[in-house]
């Protein structure tokens, strides 16, 4: 059963990140008192409710799906009293205003809790991940009104959140919408139907906040008509009590891949006399009200990509241990040990890079003010990594995790498997990994000339310089594959911006390969600055198995993992124009 | 719909492989008339069952699973009356011996077929598959007596086989192996429980003839105390007629995640008075006659992993050309042709190397004698690498098409998902994909000091001569490519070769990556052998769109999919000491 891994984490936020020292002092958190005895306390907690809690509902949320019938959906069995029960630790707002009954605690004990509940439970954590979501967006740009009366009441659990985005017309481009809004009052009348909404509907809060877009009578085409729509399931009355039940239903959930826990459901709105919703932020403005909160919501789905990979791992590492075959268990068979080696420097390398960069959007949000600014490109240019990366890698390491099982992995009932059908949606929902590489070609590369790259890239340099001048053999070699990674890196970088400029179609032709060198790189740097930082307490006398296994682990990354960089560079470089000219009437 | 690629499939067996030539003389085939009418008559009525018969049972197959129940397994509908049919049409014995009711055709027409059955219903396809298997073993080891009573029925498809090797505590290695065989006259009592047995009770043949591994008091230990037996469903009367039902049932089918179609059982032999069984081959020397057919049924799994891409790539790009984003079909969309043409290129080099080595399998068997030996050596060579990188290339085109669908690849009812669950299997049986690593290396690459696999690395080294002597500029950069990934290889060969007389598991380290690249290489290598044959046909004046595309797709091959080949050298090289070194305990 899983266990947190809190010591890699714990490692990560106070060794490596250093936290006190990196967010500690600003005013944001000050009160706080953050360092070693909060995040011991807080990952602890976490880590309970995930193992004694979360966990156990996996596999029959699998074996349970949702259902749904007369227009409402039934959730797996105990789902509902768990997710109280994380509301009700203060997890769904842990990063959330306190001013609207959340916990003001930094992203990264966010994404640390998050890592958790997705390596126990990816379908179920889906629930409150859509909640916080929902009530970024209301904080971000709902009125007062629209605060004061839901945002509490998301923040705390109390009730859940919804984004509704999709159309069966509409869905990467969501131009064509035509879910429509009719104004009467000081309120809307929404009409139309939304796909794919995860959570949309089920009975383990008393109410549910819809977050919707829609187009109103007079607005513009495309994607520049769209407004939100704050959408309750029960109206709200001025005392905060429930009222009537509002025109939104469920009308069916979708029999999928994975994540069988969480309902995806056709929403239908106004099929009676129209749904009561409140405008968010200003009319036709509805894509850039979803946009603020996208960067958090891509975070968070490169998390399952992690979560589940951790979780497969335990699994697998388990099993190794027990299995015997040959007089031996597996696990000291050298093929197994290299399927879980891998399995574990991956999730090393995603999880040092996905808890970094949280690091990174605190202080874009929160940080000094000419701090922001800066910070707010860096984060911008990491999300599409983060999530591209992490969850392509998430299938890599839980496919891994479903063979190191043998034909056991194959039998749902082992549950290796559904880790593996659940990450898969990862790489498509939220923007579909083609699309985080495109953005981070186009946009995150190209909208500065590569500005921020280069200093990310400096600072991976800095490391490669630290690792040769360390004292220890591993880091020096290290070292030496992480220079060779990045040059590659450099080339394929000039490479793109200079192709952009030419032919969009050939640099976009290259930008999944690039995205996936970028985070096999990013990642191996960050799980570097870990082994640098481990390299140094044992230089420093410190007993430390932890810290040998840290350098170990980063040690076979930089042999085994960052050479595939150089492959992604040749498939980045040479396919362009083959791929270009390829007349599509051949395909 | 599934539509076979029949331009491709004839063009290989035709003008690359030129199947007339190579195989038309030998005495085996010389009555067939071997050639290109023969060809497009077989591959049509191939086609044809495969579109109209099995390809639309696939979705219900995986929605209706096989159930067991009173000891009996009720099977998908329709697929009794399609196997039939696979039967009738003379399909299960296409490569049968002539005198047993078999079609004494060349594999090279069993492999085309075999492909388009799995394209159609890979889980499906498992049925005919198994009961070639096991005709095969009986054909070759079994006695005259059991040749004429079974032989026959099975390869009319009359009656189905199966193959019974694991235990719940033997998988992989077979030698603890539980079920035991006692002497009684001129048969056997057969006692014990088999699992994983595909196929292993169903309703559509009157007669089911399972081959079993058992154990005889008196027999050594471990795996070399091992002996088949044949343990027909129902006793054989000896004018055929069928007489009791033998001791032998099914007790429950798997959960599995994919192959829902194909029931695969839990048996068990001997429940009341003993299954009756008649041994094949000698005593103790089972293992031995499993080993036979193992070549065949690895090349066989290899096919499913391009049968399902294959059918995942035609789904893919039917949606592509539907589905409208920003105002375009998405197939125009770079990423997502990117994906496409990827899946398109595997397809074609996973097509190209199975062919070419199904007629390897031939010259073994039934070549000139001085030919066997050397063409036995090369397809031992060749079989790890088309089971292992077929089965690993088939997992990613099938998340590729999958991905192209996006969220509706996720929803079950599309079902692109299905080919992924289904080809997941592929890299587990049969000998995992580990298994197949460590046989090419250990084994096919070590037992002669690496001289089948330079003969082949020289092979290709003319390949590459060719196409830098060719008059076209697209086969130029392909030869330097090629080359470029050749000389690599033989760099890891040699690296490795060495790595065994040091360290066998050093070396066994890097098997897995040591596949990898091979595949890669050797599907390169003979994409570009009909890249050159096309260039010939064009620079003869030929206007073939067909030579033009097959060119274009093997110089995106040559770019894009080989550089993956200087990946794995590094991970080959420099990893296998850091994994070594690695604590199990730290895992």
């Amino acid at each position: 059963m899983y266990k947190a891994p809190l010591e890699d984490m714990q490692f990560l936020i106070d060794d490596v990140i250093d936290i006190e020292n990196t967010l500690g002092s600003l005013p944001r958190f000050a009160e706080h008192g953050l360092g070693p005895d909060l995040t011991t306390a807080l990952l602890d907690e976490a880590s309970k409710f995930a193992s004694d809690a979360l966990a156990p509902l996996r596999r029959g949320g699998d074996t349970h799906p949702a259902t749904c019938a007369d227009g409402k959906v039934t959730i797996s069995p105990g789902y509902a009293e768990v997710l109280r029960g994380l509301g009700d630790g203060g997890w769904v707002g842990i990063t959330a205003d306190a001013e609207y009954g959340g916990q003001a605690l930094p992203e990264l004990y966010g994404t640390a809790s998050h890592e958790m509940w997705n390596s126990a439970d990816m379908a179920f954590a889906l629930g409150p991940f859509l909640s916080s979501g929902a009530a970024l967006a209301i904080a971000a740009h709902g009125s007062d009104e629209l605060k004061e009366k839901y945002l509490s009441r998301i923040n705390s659990g109390e009730w859940s959140g919804t984004m509704n985005l999709t159309e069966s017309g509409a869905g990467s481009d969501l131009g064509p919408m035509k879910t429509r809004a009719e104004r009467e009052g000081d309120h809307y009348r929404i009409f139309g139907q939304k796909i794919y909404i995860t959570w949309g509907d089920h009975d383990a809060n008393e109410n549910i906040i819809h977050l919707v877009l829609a187009r109103l009578p007079d607005a513009p085409e495309g994607s520049r008509g769209i407004s939100l729509f704050l959408v309750p399931k029960f109206l709200v009355n001025d005392d905060g009590s429930l009222g009537a039940r509002n025109d939104v239903y469920p009308v069916s959930v979708e029999h999928k891949l994975g994540i069988h826990g969480s309902p995806t459901c056709v929403m239908a709105y106004g099929d009676n006399d129209g749904a009561i919703g409140y405008l968010v932020g200003e009319e036709n403005n509805g894509l850039a009200c979803m946009f603020t909160m996208m960067n958090e919501a891509r975070l968070k789905v490169g998390l399952q990509g992690l979560g589940t990979s951790e979780g497969a791992y335990q699994q697998a590492v388990d099993y190794a241990r027990e299995r015997v075959q040959g007089g031996v268990p597996i696990i000291e068979h050298a093929d197994v040990k290299r399927m879980l080696l891998t399995m574990r420097a991956l999730n090393e390398a995603m999880r040092a890079l996905a808890f970094s960069e949280a690091v990174t959007m605190d202080l874009a949000h929160y940080g000094p003010e000419e701090a922001r600014t800066p910070n707010q490109r860096r984060i911008d240019l990491m999300i599409p990594v983060i999530k591209g990366w992490l969850t392509e890698v998430g299938l890599e390491v839980t496919s891994n995790g479903v063979q190191v099982h043998g034909g056991m992995g194959y039998v749902e009932e082992t549950g290796a498997a559904q880790y593996m059908r659940d990450v898969r949606i990862a790489s498509i929902y939220e923007g579909t990994n083609g699309i985080q590489a495109a953005d981070l070609l186009n946009r995150k590369v190209g909208r500065d000339g590569g500005a921020t790259m280069e200093a990310v890239q400096q600072e991976i340099r800095d490391t490669v310089e630290a690792l040769k001048a360390a004292d220890n053999p591993a880091l020096n070699t290290l070292g030496g594959a992480l220079e060779s990674a990045l040059a590659d890196h450099v080339e394929t970088t000039q490479y793109l911006l200079s192709a952009l400029s030419d032919s969009t179609f050939r640099a976009m032709g290259g930008s999944f390969d690039y995205m996936m060198q970028t985070g096999y790189l990013f990642g191996g740097w960050q799980l570097a600055r870990s082994a640098l930082v481990a390299g140094k307490k044992l230089a420093a006398g410190e007993q430390s198995e932890f810290c040998e296994c840290k350098i170990a682990t980063a040690a076979f990354y930089g042999a085994n993992i960052l050479p595939r960089c150089v492959g992604h560079r040749g498939a980045i470089i040479d396919s362009a124009s083959t791929l270009e000219q390829y007349p599509v009437g051949w395909l």
